[in-house]
């Protein structure tokens, strides 16, 4: 395995060179021969980047026999479609085997995706989405500075992407983090699936990275293994750059570079060589023809293990602390008690050497109450300005670095907004704690736009998301301290007023200092034997009112408050339909919320029951949430009279 | 009402700037009050950018009498929060009474909402989320270009949201379409809600616009008469500019100008002066401060008309043409037969001066098979490179600008990227044809990335969109004429693979000649008396696969073709249930897709059956689509055996 001390060494001998060569030999037969051989994928842009890759790996920190060691430089691929380029690349390195990646590159079960993912070893963050990876890779570095690592991030992108908005977010991000330990790298052919960039959309490269403040080196030739050392040395030295400031290498390169007939055509940025192209490549590659016929019959002949690929996660150990209790009379929003529990867990976790917590808002920190959380960790807290999509992704990012970040804004930025962001945190199996502190018509003048009523249809998707909706204070105070002692991914919705604690027919906080938040399991408020309403979040106190009143006019209503809508109480729904008639009530739609959900729940089981689902059913007006509850049914007197059509 | 031509006059007269100095005072007034008697909203910003607005009022074409005339030049607010700013304008300019505005800024059912919206005559589109209005203002322009209008685009942004990814990327659509029609005005008061923007998050305003080309006019004094009314006629008449390239206009302006106390407040930008200093902000504007309370009564005493606010849409008239019939050994994708079908439409409705129908692809022409659409249509279609955020938000606004757009890439772009965007274009009441050519596992071998297995529980929450996935091209042709020549927007989801058609039992196409699509009407694809089989979209050649072996065996099971999804035919759903057990089939996850909304409305009307959802419970992994399936049980033989295991 091919190791040169970039910072010793000035510039390739030619022995090294000539190692290089040969390596890039290999590998370009590589991607040639498991691009036809799968029948699809990205051979251009592999070949345009190999010189990259493969000067990258002869000089970075990496452990091909412990990838996930401590201390390594991280490589985020984000063009994660050159996964043919990167799996050559890792054959030469010792990380994955050749024979392996060329019988099974895309065949369903194998680890060899299209697009790469961490199941391989050596990836170090699954990608497909175009212009995410910077984002992600400003997450990486930053996490490394919060350990006080020597480690460098590079992140390989293609100048497609550059189109992307999300990467001058990253940008701005990297510069106002003062993110040195990050060098971007751009493969800079100038062709995307469409045609040229200049033809599909033109970018400015270089004056962009320029403006925003980078370090920007351009690289005339980067197909030159030469040219590309001497200037990842520059990169890596920082020699007449700009301190504490990223660097953007800018190769041009040439798209199926090393193929005569593949060399700047845009086809092959998504198109495979046919056989007969093929063979014609190998040749020009030294490589006997023929070979292409024996992988193939050796992949024909191959099955691949399906068996699970594990992915190890790091996550910190974190301390719930001390619940905090609010009284029956205390008057007080269910996001000031997040900012509250925010700020306990901070102090109690967060005073080493390293934080194990991480807060991210963008451009609302006092809204979200994240101020105090600032206060306590000011290196700990990312202020992101009004940049959703890349916040998103880089607090992902940093969940995966062995971090706990909680990411907070209005619901329509949380969910909406950034739902792809999350996804992608999903599919690498992060630790992202997604708390929205206002949700809902709850969030009242600021108008339909930024009233969010469909996030748990949203989050529902994300298999690996947990989604928790408090009913007050104190049920707030111990799911942000469940989610962050815990991991997984989690969303969190509440509204945004004020709220008396509710409280069980004694007068005392029903989320008392005794009571524990578990996924799956409904609070069962009232008991009741005629009726049942189930409801969640900020109607709460408007349920709990219109229990009041039935039971003041002599009905047996039960009264069921699910926090937990993922994963949801079944048997409390099964439960709830024997009993008879249910109403559900949520400050969301009620079809894709919690009222879908208990239908569906009533169905798949085979319970059928009078079931009315009250929510939200057309896009909300500008007032107080008051007025809005009642333009909409889902005021207190609403949803007796719903209960009392039933009894 | 004042009225200046731009282009005749060189600078204001003494006696313009004496009027627009009075306009300006009634309407600071109008900001403070209608803030402090909401008890909420942004008074800071609607004061800085207060000197752009009446400049711009007073100089543009507009017709306050009939807001929507053709041929009017369009005012884009980005900044949808600065409305008491705008209603202040507009009342000055007789499109809404000051009356009307003061007593029912911010409250329920009032057109005079937080955050701006077409109800308000004058406000041409709906704003709040920030960083979106730049692509609108494209749409707009661009639409106004189709039209071969002389009408100009002004788009009123905050610098806050110059943050924003998106902003960079309509940024680059500008320079694209030589949008010279387009004047972005940039309120540059250095403040945010979180603080100075240099603390929040750093951009760089002036030196972003440059990169991307454009004609940048840094204005030092933005609230200053006749610095405006300067820059913005060097803007519209283009005096040392250079032509056809969009201009941008940093206003350097101050947080809360005009109020002492309030200048350069971070705190202003949204949040109205307590009761106290409201009055001695109306004490500065030479007001009588008890004029407050006055408003405060006759608020009180006002109770605000809710009746709807009807919006007019315009829609063009758009002739289906003659279906395709693909016959019953015809092989063929999906996205082949949408795209045959676009190039059709083009063909019998584009060829007038003025097209109808434009087209949106993100670097995917190819594979979206927007190609003939492109080749009919040079000028009505737009690639807009990998920027789905701004290239949904701008066909979403050339939707309501009287076009019919379709707006094409993968279903994870086409939804869960842009769900956000789409979403207030339904808020605007838009006509977009989102056509997703890739979704589900059949996505295959570009893996879970790719795979969109999400978008019906996304599309379901806006109220203005259907959702169609076709079963077969036959059904896509009828699917997308049908789009085209309705209004509403539409979501239409297929499957990337080839297939043959779907034929009757007769083996005949059953969406032949005869057959009309009609939303909400399930497809009764075989009679069967013992169980029914529902699916949609790509696995519809599995479940008829299943349907031939069941009846094999001897069963007699119905399958039900939903391509309508929104609306779903709920009586097919009923009559399934009646006949016995249901068996829901999707290339899409079950719980939140076909399988959820069969449950649901099952559970909405008390039926009780046994019901199992096949669908997609996993993110997939990367192969063929035919593997993937199987992996998940949604092969035909696994579809038959679940039927099998009901009877």
């Amino acid at each position: 395995m091919l190791k040169i001390d970039i910072r010793e060494q000035e510039s390739l001998t030619p022995e090294q060179i000539r190692e290089l060569e040969s390596m890039w030999n290999r590998c370009a037969r590589r991607i040639v021969l498991s691009t036809t051989l799968a029948g699809s994928g990205h051979p251009g842009g592999s070949l345009s980047t190999l010189h990259t890759l493969l000067v990258l790996y002869s000089t970075i920190n990496h452990y091909p026999d412990d990838p996930r060691r401590d201390g390594r430089d991280r490589v985020i691929m984000s063009i994660g479609h050159v996964s043919p380029g990167v799996y050559a690349v890792l054959s030469e390195f010792g990380y994955v085997s050749e024979e392996q990646f060329l019988k099974e590159f895309r065949r369903d079960g194998s680890i060899f995706t299209g697009h790469v993912e961490q199941i391989v070893p050596g990836v170090e963050w699954n990608t497909g989405n175009l212009g995410q990876g910077l984002s992600v890779a400003t997450g990486v570095a930053a996490s490394e500075k919060l350990r006080k690592g020597s480690a460098t991030t590079f992140c390989i992108m293609g100048d497609g992407e550059q189109q992307k908005g999300q990467v001058a977010e990253a940008r701005r991000f990297a510069m106002k983090f003062g993110l040195g330990n990050l060098i971007g790298i751009i493969d800079r052919n100038h062709l995307q699936i469409g045609g040229s960039t200049e033809d599909v959309m033109p970018v400015k490269v270089r004056e962009d990275y320029q403006a925003a403040g980078w370090n920007v080196v351009y690289v005339p030739d980067g197909n030159n293994f030469q040219e590309v050392y001497k200037s990842l040395r520059r990169a890596v030295t920082g020699e007449n750059l700009t301190e504490n400031i990223p660097v953007a290498l800018v190769m041009r390169t040439v798209m199926g570079k090393g193929i005569s007939f593949m060399e700047n055509k845009a086809k092959y940025h998504g198109s495979p060589l046919p056989p007969d192209d093929c063979r014609k490549a190998l040749e020009e590659l030294g490589a006997d023809p023929a070979i292409l016929d024996e992988w193939k019959k050796k992949r024909e002949a191959h099955s691949v293990d399906k068996s699970g690929h594990d992915i190890q996660v790091k996550y910190p150990d974190i301390d719930p602390g001390t619940p905090r209790v609010y009284s029956a009379d205390t008057i007080t929003d269910c996001r000031s008690a997040y900012g509250n529990a925010l700020e306990d867990l901070a102090d109690s976790n967060n005073r080493g050497t390293v934080p194990k917590i991480t807060g991210f808002s963008c451009d609302l920190e006092g809204s979200v109450k994240m101020k105090g959380f600032h206060k306590v960790n000011p290196d700990a807290f990312f202020e992101t300005g009004i940049q959703e999509h890349h916040a998103a992704a880089c607090a992902g990012a940093m969940s995966v670095e062995g971090f706990a970040p909680f990411f907070s804004t209005f619901g329509v930025f949380a969910a909406g907004e950034t739902y792809n962001q999350h996804r992608l945190t999903d599919q690498n199996h992060g630790n992202i704690k997604v708390v929205a502190t206002h949700v809902g018509l709850d969030v009242g003048e600021d108008g339909p736009t930024h009233q969010c009523i469909d996030y748990i249809s949203l989050m529902e998707n994300l298999f690996g998301f947990s989604i928790f909706i408090p009913a007050d204070p104190n049920q707030t105070d111990r799911i942000v301290r469940y989610a962050a002692a815990n991991p997984g991914s989690v969303f969190v919705g509440m509204g945004r007023s004020k709220m008396a604690s509710i409280t069980d027919s004694q007068g005392n906080p029903f989320f008392g200092a005794d009571y524990v938040f578990q996924p799956g399991k409904a609070d069962l408020l009232r008991e009741g034997s005629q009726a049942t309403i189930i409801g969640c979040g900020s109607v709460m106190p408007n349920v709990m009112a219109a229990g009041e009143m039935l039971e003041k006019a002599g009905h047996s209503v039960a009264i069921i408050n699910m926090a937990s809508i993922k994963p949801v109480d079944e048997q409390a729904i099964l439960d709830a339909a024997d009993r008879g008639p249910v109403v559900t009530v949520e400050d969301h739609i009620a079809t894709t919320g919690l009222g879908g959900i208990t239908g569906r729940v009533m169905a798949m089981h085979g319970k059928a029951q009078r079931l009315v689902t009250l929510g939200v059913t057309r896009y909300g007006a500008s007032g107080k949430p008051a007025d809005l509850y009642a333009d909409q049914g889902l005021d207190a007197d609403s949803i007796r009279r719903t209960v009392e059509d039933l009894l």
